[in-house]
């Protein structure tokens, strides 16, 4: 085996994962104290936000790989998650180093002492520029460009309620660096992020989405984000006929989707599984035909997954 | 409930726990920024090595809880622990804030996300120091020698394989605002901590014990220091009597104590229950009559629980 360690972000990876996987590698090989020999990778390809945000600082995205121990390496970083069926097929036999996340902590484990920054930001991004900032390595115009991109897309531009005070001014100081201007840009890549209509049901609901073990119950939760939220809604049948056949192919005891218009900050959720009952109760609301809106939700880690976990568990 | 914030080392205190939680609570009731309502309080009564450090400095035990919302309280911040069996009795039912420690994550989740500060280093206390010194916040006389206790008491006065190159100047830094000679202190307080004759069987392999679910298994580890194995071997019967006893209590499948010799750094491993070709599996010896001699053993994060793991789950 290898001495390098492979740092990567969670499957299915967003803007979040890919900017702080990159940033994060960058930053242990070039520190002054605790320099590490790392490679970054990604779990899967980058989704179409993400490529905008490379293609506009010139950046290709990390290889892909699914199994650590086929790289010939047996140590790994891991990124904006934590929970084991979200990263690589081998996680539970290879040795974790360190986590930087800003998620809960759950279906983690590890048989030895390691690094764990977590913290309840924003973004796993918004924690890799403070790192920087206290080991004093200057930040690359690219990677700048790439952690901003990773905060505006886990808070919707800011305007999610998992936005912390403190991501306010790393917004600020990570638009300064990249040599953007926040609003347009952030706009901008949340628009390409948001290409619905050239994609099928299939991808529609696999674009952004999470296994999470609920009390037993293996529940996916996949969140679309759209400017035009009657454009997707009415492709109804479509989304619902993907989400049956990916609780077949998968085994998921329930689908939860949330279909997020990022302009008017709400949601419609599609639940198909077999306990709408926790659903409604999660969410107090009542599902009609498997919908029901949702005002005011549009951070999955914050409006519903505590939610669905309180209700599943509870 | 109240907006208080409870913060607590784990079951069985040690030196760490009780001087990383009472440091790491003044610490977040006086930094600048993220100030909060905390306070300390402890699963248990100190041990005479603990008790010794706290007359030295003049300051009194924290008081005793078991349940947290008993106290009218439901957020927490733990210290030196994570495993829910080594917490509160109803950590499962409350909210926990953060987490400031030095062991392996395991049976340990939130429902939403915190604060972590988990690092490789020889105590809690040591990464206590380092918000100290981030945030800019005084450390008083005390908190600095109940921090340097916990550092010496979890190395072993710096020769455990579990200290960090880092810790060394964090001793020497918190042995100078603390006002004492780190030698001289350092074997005081351990010596203080190994009046083993005036306890009876029951107490001993008490002293610093702690549960491990291990692929269903609930091993139980303790720990005993001393300056004289002889000594304690001599009065093999009684321990095992008493860890027998144990088991039947708790239901234990197996007690594995290490005596420990801190000057020599060896230790004697005891194991009684249902899987000693497990606990010989973990440290490639032979138990002869349930005991076994290990050579250079002292840590049991490092060198004890890692290996029963891997025995137990492999």
């Amino acid at each position: 085996m290898s001495d390098k360690i492979l740092v990567f972000g969670h499957q299915n990876p967003d803007s979040d994962a890919i900017g702080s996987s990159m940033s994060y590698s960058y930053l242990c090989n070039h520190r002054k104290f605790g320099q590490l020999n790392t490679e970054v990778v990604a779990l899967g390809e980058p989704n179409e936000e993400t490529q905008f945000v490379l293609d506009y600082f010139g950046v290709k995205a990390p290889r892909v790989i699914k199994r650590v121990q086929d790289e010939g390496v047996d140590t790994v970083i891991l990124t904006d998650h934590n929970e084991f069926q979200q990263s690589a097929e081998d996680i539970a036999e290879v040795t974790i180093y360190g986590v930087v996340d800003h998620h809960r902590i759950a279906n983690f484990q590890t048989a030895s002492p390691l690094f764990m920054d977590v913290q309840p930001v924003g973004s796993a991004s918004s924690i890799v520029y403070r790192q920087f900032v206290r080991d004093g390595v200057e930040i690359p115009r690219e990677l700048a460009g790439l952690m901003l991109a990773g905060l505006i897309s886990d808070t919707l531009l800011l305007k999610s309620p998992t936005t912390h005070p403190t991501d306010l001014p790393v917004a600020d100081a990570l638009a300064k660096i990249a040599g953007v201007d926040l609003q347009e840009f952030g706009l901008a890549m949340l628009k390409a992020g948001t290409n619905l209509a050239s994609k099928d049901g299939d991808t529609l609901i696999d674009i952004d989405a999470k296994t999470f073990e609920l009390n037993g119950s293996k529940v996916r939760v996949a969140q679309v984000n759209t400017v035009d939220i009657d454009e997707v809604l009415a492709r109804r049948d479509e989304l619902e006929t993907a989400i049956t056949n990916a609780i077949k192919a998968n085994g998921y005891s329930d689908f939860v989707l949330m279909v997020t218009d990022i302009l008017e900050s709400n949601s419609e959720i599609i639940e198909l599984g077999e306990h709408p009952e926790l659903v409604e109760k999660a969410f107090h609301f009542e599902l009609k035909d498997h919908h029901a809106f949702l005002a005011g939700a549009v951070s999955r880690k914050k409006q519903v997954v505590p939610q669905l976990t309180e209700a599943f568990e509870g």
